[in-house]
């Protein structure tokens, strides 16, 4: 039964910050990495579009009624448009987990963000919502955003669908296909 | 030493007729089915640029020292976009097999492109070259075409590479992604 667990990862491509929005791509993955379908949407640099976007790209698909749970590489694509991870998990009834390799500098984020983004209070409360926890895989530390589940079966399965380094599948093959289709070569990440 | 075998297969993503050119997806797996790596270029449609387009991505990626043998899905991209299998062998320094699931039906090709392509000829030409093989994986046949190495080292290297169905992983990875970036979400095939 373990191996048909079946996870969607999501991440975004590398972008400037004088593009309009930025290419996001979900991989659904059967554990612990057997790629089994594609899913790809844009989303607005800086803008406020990435959970509304993710719910109607994700419910718009097969992999809806598929998926045990949403990875998300930190909690904000194309720069500051964050996902609302409780939003997200309401919005497609499934499970939500981030996962940020660094933890997350929440000092530097309001400074970054009160600069130039006049909703920076609305954003902050978004960031600030939820509790974050450390998990050790591969002997380092991940920092990690839960809704839908308890912080122990997000870990289980973040251990199930993590092959080497410290990411999950399903989020290294998004993040390597949106770099690899804008960049026209992937660079390396674990 | 098995496991460390690493082949990139391409394909391309759905395309039109009315469109003047198509992506066109690598991927570098390690054996059997470990993602290492994306690239991307794009192939006119019923054009002549496909196996120079292919030789420059390979060589212009670090890939080209790791891939021990290049998959292509069939021998044409974005149409007629004919893959000079022997070109794409000598010009990168890679092994090519082209794995195509249905046998190829050399008089409807002839057909079609004797329609609207004046330089039929020479792309029958290209068509025509070299042995096409046929392999059971997976109790069902597949059509084979191999330049730089032999047959039988071909046929270990395919069934190395391929999971489930017919197709080898770095190909059926590469449709997913193509398909996916392209149309929104990838659909099955195996």
């Amino acid at each position: 039964m373990k191996t048909m667990v079946r996870a969607m990862g999501i991440d975004d491509a590398p972008f400037e910050f004088a593009h309009e929005d930025v290419m996001v791509v979900g991989s659904l993955v059967r554990a612990p990495n057997y790629l089994e379908g594609i899913l790809s949407t844009r989303v607005k640099v800086d803008g406020t579009d990435a959970t509304e976007k993710l719910i109607r790209l994700i419910n718009g698909s097969r992999f809806v009624h598929q998926a045990r749970v949403i990875f998300t590489d930190g909690a904000a694509l194309g720069g500051f448009n964050l996902v609302d991870l409780k939003g997200l998990w309401t919005g497609t009834g499934i499970p939500v987990v981030s996962v940020s390799r660094d933890e997350p500098d929440i000092e530097s984020i309001r400074d970054a963000m009160r600069k130039h983004l006049p909703d920076w209070k609305e954003r902050m409360h978004i960031i600030e919502g939820g509790e974050t926890h450390t998990i050790t895989t591969q002997h380092k530390p991940i920092f990690v955003k839960v809704e839908g589940m308890d912080i122990r079966e997000a870990g289980r399965l973040l251990e199930l669908f993590t092959v080497r380094g410290r990411l999950p599948e399903p989020i290294r093959i998004s993040h390597m296909v949106a770099a690899g289709i804008v960049m026209g070569e992937s660079r390396g990440r674990a």
